[in-house]
C-alpha cells in the first residue's frame, strides 16, 4: 500500500534573474521586470513529496522528524533570509525558480537514497514563488 | 531535465446549468440548484500547467510573459465578467466546469503547438469553481 | 469580559451592476465591466461578527447553532445559487456588495434584537466578493 | 474526454499516535509529540478525486450530489467531532493520517464500484492534516 | 505614529465541551456535537496584535524575536499536541475557544506589562478554531 | 450609512534591515536574520481600507477603478520587483514593514484628500509581509 506524504516548508529570499553572458537588452527581453537591478524577493514555499509503503506497524510512510531535520538543515537554513544570487549553487546558474526546484531535488535525493528516512522515495519537489506561480521537478 | 510551471489566472462569471433538450424535471434532477432560473456565479481560478526541458541558458521552462498574454487574450478577456451561457462556445454545450476546462484546453493547445512559448507542452488545465470544487483536463 | 465571535458563510450568486435611471453611458462609466450585459458572478463569503459577555457557565458568547440557523435561513437560502438582481430586496437598489452587506445587516439585526441568540450584539457584517475585495458595514 | 473532479470535505477530530505493542520509549521515539498522552486534534480536509468520461449530454463527469451524500454519510458523519482512536476501524490500527487516508479510500471504493455515481473511478484520496502536511493514497 | 503588528502562531489540540455541573441533556443541548464523548480537535491559529509607537531609530513597533519567545514558551509549548481539558487552566472552566482566547490574553498581558517587548501594548488576541470560526478578546 | 471597502494589491520586493548609524553588532542584535548581508525578500500584500457613505444612487462607497489606478501608479509600480533599500523614501529610513505601511499611508492620503475617489476617507493601510506577519497604520 503505497502512500504519499507532502510537507511544506517556508523561506524568504531575494533574487535577480540575470545572465552574465547576455547583453543588457537580452537580459531585459528574457527576464522582463525580474531583471530589474538590485533584485526583488519572494516568500517561497517548498513542498516535498515522499512516497513509499505504509509501515504496517507504525502506520507511517516516512520518518517525518528526520525529513524535517534534513530539509531544514539542507534547504531552509541555506536559503532563508538570503540573496539567492550569492549562493554558491547559483554562481554559474540563473536563480530561476525552475533551477531552485531542481537544486533542491538534487540536494534531497542523496538524503532519501541514504535510507535514513525509511524505505521511501523522493517523488517530487514543488516550489511556490507567489500564490499564482509554482514549479515542479520530479527528477529525470 | 523536464520541469513544470503552473500559473493561476482569475475571472468572475455567471452560468446556469440547463440542457434545452431536457424537460424541466430532468434539468432539476440533473443539475439541482445549479439549474435555478436566472443563473448564479463564481470566482473561477484557472491553473495552466506547462511542461518542458529547462533551457540551460535561461533557466526557464516557458516564456511566462507570452503565456500570460495568451491566456489573458484567449481566456480571461473572453470570460471575465460575462455570462458563460451567452458565450458562443456554449451555444450547444452546457457550461459545466468540466466543459469549461476542456474548452480552455482546446483554446490553449494550438497556442502551445504553434511554438511561440518555447519547446513546452500544455500538460493540464485545472479550474477551481469554489474553494471546495475543482476540475482537471489533460487532453485525450 | 466581552468577546467576539466571527463566523463565515458561503454562497454563490450572480449580479449585474446597472441603474435603470442612468443612460447606458452613465452605467458604463459608473460600473465598468460590472455593467456587462447578462451579468457575471462570485463566490461570496459572509462573515458575521457577534459580540457579548462570555457566559460564565457555558464559556460561550453566543448560541452558535441558532446563529447558523438564522443566517442559513435568512441569508444563504435566500441568495445561494440565485441572480441577485432578481431578489426583491434589489428591485429598487443596485446589487453592489455594499448594498448586499447593508441588506444582510438589516435582516440579521432583528434576529439579534429578538434575543434568541443570547445577550449578544450584531457587531459587523463583512462580505468578501473576491479574494482581493471585501466590504464591511457595522450599522449606523 | 476523461476529466477529473476533486471535491473537498471537512471534519474535526482528535487522535493519539500510540501502538499498544510498543513500549513507552518506542512509542515516544516513533511518534514524538503525536504520542503525547490524552491526544490532540486537527481540522482534517479530505479531497476526493473522481475521474471519468464527461457525459456528452450533461457535461458532467460524476453525480456530485450523490458523491456528497456518500462522503457525508460514510466519512464525515463517522469521523466529525470524534476521537479517531475510538473508531472501530482503528481498534487494531494506529490512526495516522496515512491509515486514515487508506481507510477512506477503502470505504469509498465500493461506492464507486456500485455504479451509483455514474461511470467514474475513484482516482485518489488526499487528506490534509494541517496546512503544511498532507497525505495521498491512490489504491494498489 | 502608532502602528500595529499582528503575528500568527499555530498549535494542534483536542478538547471536549462539557460542564460537570450540567446533566448529560443540558450538556448536549448546550454544546451539541462539541459535547461528543472522547473529544475532537482542531488546528488552532492564534493571532496576537501589538500596538505602539514606531521607534524612529529601528523602525519597529515591537521586538518580534522576544514576542515569539514569549508566545512560544507561554502558549504554544503549553497547548500544542495536548488535550485542553487536561490543562490546569481548564480544570474549572470549559475549554471553549472564547475561554482559550481570554486565557491567552491573560497569560500574555503581564509579558507586555513587564516591558521586555518595548513600549508596546497587547491590543487583541484572536483565535481561529476552524477556517470559518474565530474569536477575539481585547481585554476589559 | 457608512460602509468600508478593503482592497488588496500585491508586489514582490527585497529589503535588508540595517541602520547605518548602528555598529554591525547593534544591527545584528536589533534585526537578527533580517540583517543578513545582501538582503532577502517577500511577496507583500497591501490592503487599503476606505470608508464613507454609500452613495444612494450608485450603491458604492468609492470609485474602485480610480482607487486601483492610484494604488497601482503610486505604490505597486514604485515597489514591485525592486529592492526597497534603493527607494528614495528609504534613503534615511530603515525599510521595515512598519515604515513601509506608514509610507504607503502618506502617499495615499493626499489622493483621498484630493477628492477624486469620492467622499471617502483612507481608514487604514495594512501590509502582510508573510502569511504569519502583518502590520497596520491608520494615521495619527
Amino acid at each position: 500500500m503505497r502512500a504519499y506524504l507532502s510537507r511544506r516548508y517556508h523561506f524568504s529570499a531575494s533574487h535577480r534573474l540575470h545572465r552574465g553572458a547576455y547583453s543588457e537588452e537580452q537580459n531585459r527581453a528574457t527576464y522582463g521586470k525580474c531583471n530589474n537591478p538590485h533584485g526583488h524577493g519572494h516568500n517561497y514555499i517548498v513542498e516535498v513529496t515522499a512516497g513509499g509503503q505504509v509501515d504496517p506497524e507504525t502506520g507511517m510512510v516516512c520518518d517525518m522528524v528526520k525529513l524535517d531535520e534534513a530539509v531544514r538543515k539542507n534547504i531552509v537554513a541555506r536559503y532563508d533570509h538570503t540573496n539567492l544570487n550569492r549562493d554558491e549553487g547559483f554562481r554559474d546558474l540563473v536563480p530561476t525558480t525552475e533551477n531552485l526546484c531542481i537544486g533542491i531535488h538534487k540536494m534531497l535525493s542523496p538524503v532519501f537514497a541514504a535510507g535514513g528516512l525509511g524505505p521511501v522515495d523522493l517523488v517530487r519537489v514543488r516550489v511556490e514563488e507567489t500564490e499564482n506561480n509554482s514549479f515542479e521537478y520530479a527528477g529525470d
